[in-house]
């Protein structure tokens, strides 16, 4: 199973791509998509979107898997979050992919085995997980965490209706 | 000239279609894309987006106009908003229509002369304004106002620009 991971924001879009052969974990690839803060709103959210398209064009995932955040720090910064998780979750549909969503908690505990990790944790396991040269940008690396959730998840799911 | 309004929400996504010609203003369409709140929010999304996209092939606007919001109640409403607006953006950028966004205050000035005007009004003033049968439902109220406000600012914009 490929899974693409991704951690939405409206300045940087982190994307990883995680595959599971039998009981292992392979990394396929894994970055971030820049918007620049200078161009009008509608173009960045193309640029999320199309961006992430072309990912998904080049490694066919079977499923993309995003965090799903409850809470912000306030609410001009959660507009913001959302319309770029909105393009985000729009360029998986549109390309007909399923979408699964996690809680940070999730997340954290799948790659950490502990709820409340920090971002260096996850930044640290995931290079460990994923045996990585170096450990992955913190945007890139919280997408590579929730693909490796869901790949969890999935194996839990699969157990559970009797598949492999 | 003809304009899309759109006032995105992640339950009800109000659309109003305004044509101009000479100095007069003709109502073409308006309407809400409900979404069914037992959908999961990426088929909900994609129903906004679809919905949308289905509009302007239908009605062929020159540009598409949306409310800016700055702030919301708070930051969990903000992420829902967030991610219909982004929804709603990238449905006429992918149809390569442009964007132009007003805030609140722009377009209730615009259709009530007033920036504080009451949603009430806005329904109000739509109506004769468009010489409607009856007030529009309030998100469709708020689409066709914003399509107004972008109608009139346009003027001013081509006057400026010395265009007629």
């Amino acid at each position: 199973m490929r899974v693409l991971g991704i951690d939405p924001g409206s300045n940087i879009t982190g994307y990883g791509i995680v595959e599971q052969q039998g009981n292992r974990l392979f990394h396929i690839d894994n970055g971030c998509i820049v918007t620049s803060t200078k161009s009008p709103l509608h173009l960045r959210l193309k640029e999320i979107y199309s961006g992430l398209q072309e990912i998904i064009q080049r490694y066919e995932p079977e499923a993309v898997s995003i965090e799903n955040i409850f809470f912000s720090v306030n609410a001009g910064s959660a507009l913001k979050l959302g319309q770029a998780r909105g393009a985000a979750i729009l360029s998986a549909v549109n390309a007909d992919k399923e979408v699964f969503e996690y809680t940070p908690m999730q997340v954290k505990s799948a790659v950490v085995g502990y709820g409340k990790a920090s971002k260096d944790q996850v930044q640290k396991m995931t290079k460990v997980l994923l045996n990585l040269p170096e450990v992955a940008q913190a945007d890139a690396a919280d997408a590579l965490a929730v693909a490796i959730c869901h790949i969890n998840s999935a194996k839990i799911l699969n157990a559970v209706r009797g598949k492999k």
